[in-house]
């Protein structure tokens, strides 16, 4: 590169390094333990270079959080443009809860960040936003459930988006807090009984089917690939 | 009292006094804060009168939260005393949702201790036997509302457990960090839709009364009585 170029194309890169670095420091040491400077060595920079890249701890950590959010997303979008009504909302669903490596990692960070949203206004702030992103998104795969035909008539919808969110984020904590006893199927059994509660019937069915598949992907993925395959899996309780 | 006479009789009445001060410390300033000497200052001793009744910080914590759970199964337990089936599960299970200002308080001390665990090797050992304590105890409540013959017959219990104990701690940790949003009206639906996937159509029918019947009570409670007369309400994101 010419001396004085801009280093526009690396800028997005290098910001994933230090988040992807920011996680493997969270998940190893906790987030109190995620400073700027022990982000800094994770990564193998200065300070100095990393100032370039975020103002401050705040910011890493908030942008830390906001690309966990945004990879679910993205892999729930893909759900939910591969497939539709209550398998779509489904599938979506799990790309939330820590069923393998990966996720379990995203949702450690999850977990680090409500404690410490407890007493930084700035990121309860952004739970806020969040929650109110990942309600809507929810509310309107249920709806387009509603649309095939695959919601029983007695529904209450906002009844069903909250016992959803609920359940996903319960789901999350205590697999991180305790993975030994709150294994992924055990995840899944309880996403699938609060699901069907809405379901007519034959959705209901159909539903089983879906959850043997996605059971069944798990058991099969014996070497998960790490976000970015930049990503060590830590357990979750060390 | 006379000199050199034993002080047994007070002595479980200071260790209440000083797990109490120790919520109000956490609802207060977050549980990083919750240092002996803040908790000594604010139940007004000395840290070496404190030593008397606590060894360290970590030992304060646990009987803290071993506290806040204790209180949880009295009022749980009354209910499974006092009634059966269905209502008595849901009304067991509404004790550990942040309801009132009360149990807001008792959610706020729980979601703070979640955030510990990631990293307290102590923590998440005694997170463990509270989640297991927890489980047997609602899934006896379970087994009683299928002894009514309350359950629909084909209900998985393992699957209705687990959901249940995720749509709880997933609504506590949303109401203590989002309580705009996650009101007690909300809370409550999530529970029935989760509880009324497992029920035969009359008990679920006989269900929405039993709702009825605790949200009317959460509207007439004005004032909270707060756990021992003691605590002092805040805002739980404060």
């Amino acid at each position: 590169m010419l001396p004085g170029m801009p280093h526009f194309v690396d800028h997005d890169t290098r910001r994933l390094e230090v988040l992807d670095a920011t996680w493997r420091v969270i998940a190893r040491d906790g987030i109190d333990s995620a400073s700027v400077r022990a982000i800094a060595r994770e990564v193998g920079w200065s300070t100095g270079v990393l100032a370039h890249y975020f103002v401050n701890k705040d910011e890493i950590l908030q942008a830390a959080l906001q690309l966990a959010h945004r990879r679910v997303y993205e892999r729930a979008s893909r759900h939910a443009a591969e497939s539709s009504g209550a398998g779509a909302l489904f599938a979506a669903l799990t790309e939330s809860m820590p069923l393998d490596a990966n996720r379990v990692l995203e949702a450690h960070v999850e977990v680090a960040f409500w404690g410490r949203a407890l007493s930084s206004k700035r990121l309860n702030e952004l739970q806020h936003d969040e929650f109110d992103i990942w309600d809507r998104f929810v509310r309107e795969l249920v709806v387009a459930t509603g649309k095939q035909n695959e919601l029983a008539s007695s529904v209450d919808i906002d009844a069903l988006v909250a016992a959803l969110l609920a359940v996903v984020d319960g789901a999350q904590l205590e697999a991180v807090l305790y993975p030994q006893r709150v294994s992924p199927q055990r995840q899944l059994a309880a996403l699938e009984t609060v699901i069907r509660t809405g379901l007519t019937p034959k959705a209901a069915a159909a539903l089983r089917e879906t959850l043997q598949g996605v059971a069944a992907g798990l058991r099969r993925r014996r070497s998960v690939r790490p976000p970015d395959g930049q990503v060590t899996r830590r357990s979750a309780t060390s």
